[in-house]
């Protein structure tokens, strides 16, 4: 019996180990439950893989990323499986594991419906149950013509093998760059019961499927090309136990409970009107307030830190985006131009530019530096149709821009300085779980402008102030814009969801094409280093992730209604219109509910407004001077001095507390 | 001798005279040597007009507005002789009063020098000193072709009588609509000095000039036409007496000196940059200062005023400015469209129509009215280049824009509500000299949309209003948009400039267009009347006004900087460092001049920038706890404590005086 040396690897150790020649991945592993592929040699294989002399072996774990993607193809094999069975003539698109799930797209003469999607996912437990075995088989491209002629849309697949990239999109999962092979699934006794173009790889068999669910199914042009026939695409998630579905499924159902847009429906707070445009937001008052809130908020921190609040157009002449470099290199993200009078202007898509203007209006001194530029700019960028997602992915954004412009050796100080302000920043809004993303260059990309010793001192200078931090710092390669390296705030919301927030970029390459310049303090002419800074990002997609981190229960200082006084009866009204003032006199935002609706009601209407405070008044408060004072969540305390309910409401506004 | 009845009327009486038939003009006015012309049954005539049976005859004293005008063109008479005398080969174009003067085109080989205006100015002088006579005479065609056959322009014009009235723009001067005349300047002596085709009518004679000065000359298109020949003009002004010429003199330097694009250059507060295009303003940190100031000013009475804030996009697609029927009735006044995704976008001119948008965005009940929405809504309108100026005429502004939806009951009282607004807040901002203007439609024209019973009672109900505050009021037929009737508020600065400021607008038009509806109290369904209202107006062009009016050294309140500390010598700066410090806590602005200048240098550098207050300390004030306090305008107490420093400026800013 020959012997063959593989090396297993793992996260914390590497080991040789003597296997006999023949050896297949599952039995290095055969102790690990969890574990349903191997990475060998840095490829991911079915545990059926047989090792070969030198090969460096890594068990996959289900509940990894790559585990989670081959349980996933795997469980989308199961569901067409099921579906060829229950409707014979349904025809098979691709089927890739996505995020958190899976999909696998039919051509069907009819879409499915929702008992279908039953009936479909009871087939496929009884497949699961089954335990039907993932089994791998190369095969010529004639051979595999010939055993899928009765799938057109394989055999398109196969004739797109060995094309461009492009070309085989979506198509990869099926056909791999090279050698075709086909996944049979194959029952207990030893039978065929379903077979797929596939590269794999595989679960073991289908038993290993701990929990999965079917979404929702949805139209979808073959290959994503709506020239071609529309088929039937049917989401499904899996996991790698009940658990985690069950945790999913909730995290789903928090997120639609979340969703900015249905609260801000709900809430009165902004909308998209169809007559403006996708991706264009209206505030209305409610939505005003917080807008308004946010805004003075980040005006006075920003001047407090030295900034110096600025105000420019929001177009401009194609000139100046060519000075800037943005043009050509960023049109296709900008709106088309406006032609007059023989120039093209542009709504502006960034506000650097035109702060760079404002730098060099005149002529400026060491002594001025750092000098800090701050505005609102609100820019236009076209996302498409498609990306286009309420708040969080718009048309038109309100950037709190800033710029600080500073001598070489300022700037390690001045990005310290501008992570301080962001992390503050993000706090006082109660984001205060993030970790930082340092983005730099793809060396290999033409798109980065400036020297290798420019961007190394940057990133440098980048890495050591988010290192001082102590947070945690995580790479983006080729994540840099062109002109310089970029450190963002990563913060994780209420549901564990990441969203970049706040950004903070070096940037030595405007500077020089703007031909900025100050006098040192020995007379010479010389370059500042420009640094741009969004402490918000962008104010709208902020809102977006207050509305879901709060689920529109926002802490009192951010909240639209901070009060709403309800009069027991109608005669305790002017009481409370007299409390009213005295709250409003203290900056506080109240309401007093004078409707025809009976108390109960009118408790229930600022729940579902997700009020902060009630102040409920009847005969004995007006007698005594006093409220019952109610909270958001049903506490409420009776008999509380006008004084005391007036101070509660006014602390909680100043400490921005949560209630 | 035969009587002739004519009626004699002034602004005071009417009284019917009989006088020897062949009477002229002058002779009923010969004790009044203020009239220099005769209005007859409305027509201007000379004085030496010969009255006829049943004439209306007023006399035209120099001090009116006509006869400034006459004044002014006999002067311009006057300048073209002194031309064609010293250099006969000059052709006259034509020579028209404008406002505050009167200019005279040339064709000349060369353009006129500053010392030829001398040389032109002091023959002007002889020829008035001479006391030659306007003598009027009537010509035919054909003998007015031949008279001034070495005339090509005056050719030129005779062939343009009787044309449209746009073929005779700005001849019209010179010929009239029918009858040619000649006006001869006659010596003493009755011999011809000098002769011009001319309508008239003139003064007696050129002694009747009181006052004049020759100011500056430019080239000027003949007819206005860059296609036609570039002519040479030469502008002057006349007024009625030698004090009337100085003070206008006196004002022209004045508005020089406070030209708010110079002020914005030299205070540093905004540029105009070429590489954005003409009429897009940049605010400069200095300047965003003021305009913050005057941000969160208006914003803050507009809540207090039951305003609530709300947030719209720059674009909206072509539709809805359709729906609001401002296209394509405005679309010259719009920048060109963008066209994107099979759409039309534009940059909003204007934001009524997207306030409509939230209002509906919902069901709204009569207890929700009045509705008040407010922004600060940018907009851009396209203005030829050759309007745009500085901050008073931009193509990119801000509006402090509101629109109240009211039931039509309300409507008097919110207009009398916004009426009180505004005055208040151009109080505050120390403009308090204003007239209102009652803008209406021209019933005659058919760009205005409504009944003529909708356009009576707005108009009614606006003039009430108007009517009740005491203010002038001034009719203004023709000048209301097209949805309805307007009152603008027009102010006049520090040196008598009058500024249309403020609007309030009544609108019975947009509500039905966007079909706006409010549940009435009886359940019925019921359209809301609009009135829009800006309170600044433009936040820009009230920006340069208020540059203008105070001449850049604003009150404290509106200073960029309110304060400079000045150390005598360096040792006094950490001293004045924690003054400042103690300000600051106090919400002011200062900076504290630590520069290498003397003391003198730096008060001086303080007093250009206008700052309204100076706090100066040396080895004696820092033992006292105090500084030398010092006024913009120079004046100075010394020894004052910190204390007492700080609540001199704290009292100044808060009660928004001057100083």
């Amino acid at each position: 019996m020959s012997e063959t040396k593989v090396a297993v690897v793992s996260a914390e150790e590497r080991a040789e180990r003597a296997v006999t020649t023949g050896t297949k991945a599952w039995e290095l592993f055969a102790e690990d439950s969890s574990v349903v592929a191997a990475r060998v040699n840095g490829e991911l294989r079915d545990l059926a893989y047989e090792l070969a002399d030198g090969d460096v072996v890594e068990g996959v774990a289900i509940d990894s990323a790559d585990g989670r993607d081959i349980l996933r193809h795997s469980t989308a094999h199961v569901m067409a499986q099921a579906v060829q069975e229950l409707y014979p003539e349904a025809k098979l698109g691709i089927g890739p594991p996505v995020t958190d799930g899976f999909y696998y797209d039919f051509d069907v003469p009819e879409p499915f419906h929702p008992d279908d999607i039953e009936k479909i996912e009871s087939r496929m437990r009884k497949i699961v149950k089954e335990g039907q075995k993932f089994s791998r088989r190369a095969i010529s491209d004639d051979e595999a013509r010939e055993e899928l002629a009765g799938e057109p849309y394989k055999l398109e697949l196969i004739g797109l093998k060995g094309g461009s990239e492009e070309a085989a999109e979506g198509a990869n999962v099926e056909v791999g760059g090279g050698q075709l092979t086909i996944y049979d699934n194959l029952k207990r006794d030893g039978s065929l019961a379903w077979k797929d173009l596939c590269r794999g790889p595989h679960l073991p068999t289908t038993k290993r499927i701990p929990a999965f669910r079917l979404m929702r199914s949805a139209a979808a042009y073959w290959r994503g090309d709506e020239k071609n026939k529309q088929l039937q695409r049917i989401y499904g998630t899996a996991w790698e136990s009940k658990e985690a579905l069950e945790e999913h499924l909730h995290r789903l159902e928090e997120a639609e409970r979340r969703d900015h847009r249905k609260l801000g429906r709900e809430l009165d707070l902004f909308s998209f009107p169809d007559e403006i445009g996708s991706g264009l937001v209206v505030f209305h008052p409610k939505g005003g307030v917080l807008k308004r809130v946010m805004e003075d908020y980040v005006r006075q921190r920003h001047i407090e830190e030295g900034f110096q609040y600025v105000g420019t157009p929001h177009i401009s002449k194609q000139g100046l985006f060519e000075t800037s470099g943005h043009l050509p290199y960023y049109a296709d993200t900008m709106f088309p131009p406006m032609e007059m009078e023989g120039s093209s202007y542009y709504l502006k898509a960034m506000n650097c530019p035109m702060h760079n203007l404002i730098f060099r209006s005149r002529g400026r001194s060491y002594r001025e530096l750092p000098l800090r530029f701050f505005e609102f700019g609100s820019v236009y960028r076209f996302e498409k149709s498609g990306v286009v997602h309420g708040l969080t992915r718009v048309r038109g954004m309100t950037q709190d821009d800033s710029h600080s412009y500073v001598t070489p050796e300022q700037a390690p100080g001045e990005i310290k300085h501008l992570l301080s302000f962001v992390l503050g920043l993000l706090k006082d809004f109660g984001l205060d779980d993030y970790y930082l993303e340092l983005s730099t260059r793809d060396p290999e990309s033409d798109k980065f402008i400036g020297s290798d010793e420019e961007w190394a001192a940057a990133t440098k200078i980048l890495e050591d102030a988010a290192t001082e931090t102590g947070l945690d710092l995580v790479p983006d390669p080729g994540g840099a814009a062109f002109y310089g390296p970029k450190i963002s705030v990563q913060c994780r919301d209420a549901i564990g969801r990441t969203w970049q927030m706040s950004t903070i970029q070096y940037d030595f390459n405007q500077p020089a094409r703007f031909e900025l310049e100050f006098q040192g303090a020995d007379g010479s002419r010389q370059q500042p280093v420009m640094i741009h800074s969004a402490k918000f990002g962008s104010l709208e997609r902020f809102y977006g992730v207050l509305v879901e981190h709060y689920a529109g229960a926002f802490p009192p200082w951010l909240a639209p209604v901070q009060v709403v006084a309800i009069p027991i009866a109608e005669r305790h009204n002017d009481y409370l219109q007299k409390v009213a003032e005295q709250l409003r006199e203290r900056g506080i935002r109240v309401e007093v509910d004078e409707s025809d609706d009976r108390m109960q009601k009118k408790i229930r209407n600022a729940q579902l407004q997700k009020v902060p405070f009630m102040v409920i008044a009847g005969d004995r408060d007006v007698e005594d001077g006093a409220v019952s004072f109610r909270y958001r969540n049903g506490e409420q305390d009776n008999g509380v001095s006008v004084d005391d309910a007036i101070a509660r409401v006014v602390d909680a506004v100043e400490r921005r507390i949560q209630v």
